[in-house]
């Protein structure tokens, strides 16, 4: 039925494959099976390329050559009694097995398979992966990706140090402030807000992640509000606050988002990148003038059972690749659910090198104050973050001014090694702040 | 600081607000949490309307009136001793509690705090719900969304009705298959391949999800093979096989490919959803002239633990909303994790009345061979539906024409009500077929 190969053919087909396949994506999974951790690598490696439940005509040996993934290499990582994720089976058509195998598994997929595609990529690392029964457990947890894909992905556009230019800040953190209430205020409500804060010398401000272009304030006149304000704070005060509007929405509500805020003089867009979808953040990317500020609302769907969905560290390259020039980790002693380690290594992350220069700007948020700094930074050791206390500075006693002068003084104590409870005696916003959000 | 509210404009914004509130989004949520669940469904509403982690000024009694969510109604499903998702707390501080209550929770957003945009409505009924301490589970298991939404989203644009109407096929499912080995066949080796499955009298067959628009076979190549056969057996037959070409890719991609397959004659376009985004998948339906085939790879990540994520019933609204026509359910004795129950279910979600008629047809795939029309009639008792064999027709023993002969007789034997043994008795293909997939 199918061409049959000859043996030129096949010969040709060698050489072209040897030419293909110095490319190949490297994936990392956590896995858990009942069966042996070799087959289950096996059926990942089948599922994801050449195979299917039965075996078929055409599904040759120069085929499964050119075109399978390969399993790299097995770390086995011990055994637990129950099955992490339902629905799996075992060895013999069993339905419940004693032991379940854990280890991390990594395989890798020829380029030629995928192309320089983000949503190929996925659909091929992820895809129908989690759906199997071999597994118990299945997270991605890392990707190597080969040259390709940064040529066809520019990667971000402004990064740590055009986020820094733009918004005048060099040798400390970015301090910022998201708008609160969350929703709710009209565009007249908001401009005394703008006012204060942009004239208290803030660095950032963003819209919160709900406050899209909703029907109750429209975009477009918050973006006239608030540029109005913060242009005439720059105009005063000679630093122009840099602010991240909510632009999230479909492919064309994202460009016209972005025009509206580039011609009003803005100076950064945020999306949810999940809301969005890759497709859609890549299309930004490729049209934006401004940083992209990732928001990442949705992500704990695809993280937070530690057994399944796509960890951090997998997750933050695409989002890199797509262009974001900020992407939220969570903060350290946050609201949310991940532990301070694991916010630690999100920032460390985001700031390891990809294709030379794609690091972004962790946003450090959620129930962010003054004090946060001193964890944040003897964990991370860095300042190229960007640290966003939405109460922290807005319900400061003293007011937003000395909410934004006690953040700085959060890092300059941080920084200096000083115990913030000292620095304190000597700084009132910072001892106003510990009074208020110390517990 | 910010704008005193007088009398007059708070009795305006009242006014204002009841002509408003008529719309709202009502999402309904299975929740686990250590605290009273009326207590965890508060932190729910607040988190994705007015609230943050203290209180602010500007959140007055008007405005949380006017943007804040409603809890509607909370039904308590037992509880369990172990939180089934890490980083959850429970009262007092105290990381540990020796009882999770769980329930089904519903609340309702003001559609004004969201617009009519998909993204932002992802934003606001899931986002950072899935972070929040508080649970130690949530999954959201159903939506019911405003008339608006329809307005800006016109749905699918073929649908069960002009899905048929451009196969030619009445009165029994669409059979179809599914391209394999799923990536690697060069364009010459699927030229015999098409022509084969066209002139057996296939329905529907298409592209692998793994097989986008890769470099060892560009989708411009495999387009003008594979219609150059379909046109051809169509001019023979009469009937033209529905092929629905893998255009997964980026926003510009999906125009592209979409418009390379209408200029071609093709009759169908696919894509991997959760690969592209929601943003991407109604880009795609805004330009698109052909039904789109819609792929759900990747959707496990979200779905497979199921006290996490989102459920299949919302899942499917949003996909039908954005615009597919035909959407990926499993199957039943699939190869792969969910129960024949939950396939069951997530067929007649697809068939279930959304705004008159987003009706979206099932495709039901994955390990499917004759012989699963039986149990899938019976448990669905329809006919609307897609009925994807890849191995159980390209590896039929008498080779494919008796393997799409072998699928009709299954169908024809589970609507007559006929024992497929006994059917398979008259029937040489339905018979060959069961010594070959029973197992």
């Amino acid at each position: 039925m199918l061409v049959e190969e000859t043996q030129a053919q096949a010969s040709s087909a060698t050489a072209q494959a040897h030419a293909l396949l110095q490319d190949r994506v490297v994936a990392t999974y956590l896995i858990e099976t009942a069966f042996s951790l070799e087959y289950a690598a096996e059926v990942i490696a089948g599922e994801q390329s050449c195979g299917t439940f039965v075996a078929v005509p055409g599904e040759t040996a120069a085929l499964k050559d050119r075109h399978g993934a390969r399993v790299i290499s097995i770390k086995p990582l011990g055994a637990v009694s129950a099955p992490s994720l339902e629905g799996a089976t075992a060895p013999h058509s069993a339905r419940v097995a004693s032991r379940y195998e854990r280890g991390e598994v990594t395989i890798s997929f020829p380029f030629h398979n995928i192309g320089p595609s983000i949503p190929n990529l996925l659909t091929t690392v992820a895809g129908n992966l989690y759906e199997l029964q071999q597994v118990s457990g299945l997270r991605l947890v890392d990707l190597d990706l080969p040259a390709s894909f940064a040529k066809r992905y520019p990667g971000p556009a402004f990064g740590i140090e055009g986020t820094r230019r733009l918004a005048g800040v060099d040798g400390r953190p970015l301090i910022g402030t998201i708008i609160k209430p969350s929703i709710g205020l009209m565009p007249d409500e908001i401009r005394p807000l703008i006012r204060d804060l942009a004239c208290a010398g803030l660095d950032f401000a963003k819209d919160d992640e709900l406050n899209g272009n909703a029907p109750y304030a429209p975009l477009a006149e918050r973006v006239a509000v608030v540029m109005d304000e913060i242009n005439r704070a720059a105009d005063k005060t000679g630093k122009k606050m840099m602010y991240a509007f909510n632009i999230t929405g479909d492919v064309d509500d994202l460009r016209r988002g972005h025009d509206l805020v580039r011609d009003a003089g803005g100076t950064c867009v945020m999306v949810a990148i999940n809301s969005v979808g890759f497709a859609g953040l890549s299309y930004l990317r490729q049209h934006c003038e401004l940083p992209i500020h990732g928001h990442r609302a949705m992500y704990g769907a695809l993280a937070r059972y530690p057994m399944l969905g796509i960890g951090f560290t997998a997750y933050q390259k695409i989002c890199r690749l797509a262009g974001v020039d900020h992407l939220h980790v969570s903060g350290l002693g946050s609201k949310f659910y991940q532990s301070d380690e694991e916010v630690s290594q999100s920032i460390l992350d985001c700031l390891t090198p990809l294709y030379g220069d794609y690091r972004v700007m962790p946003a450090v948020s959620s129930a962010q104050w003054a004090g946060s700094a001193v964890d944040t930074y003897a964990r991370t050791d860095t300042i190229d973050l960007l640290h966003l206390a939405g109460g922290g500075i807005i319900a400061h006693p003293g007011g937003i001014a000395e909410g934004v002068r006690s953040m700085q003084q959060g890092w300059e104590a941080a920084m200096a090694g000083i115990e913030i409870g000292d620095y304190a005696a000597t700084h009132s916003e910072l001892k106003a702040a510990i009074e208020k959000f110390v517990v």
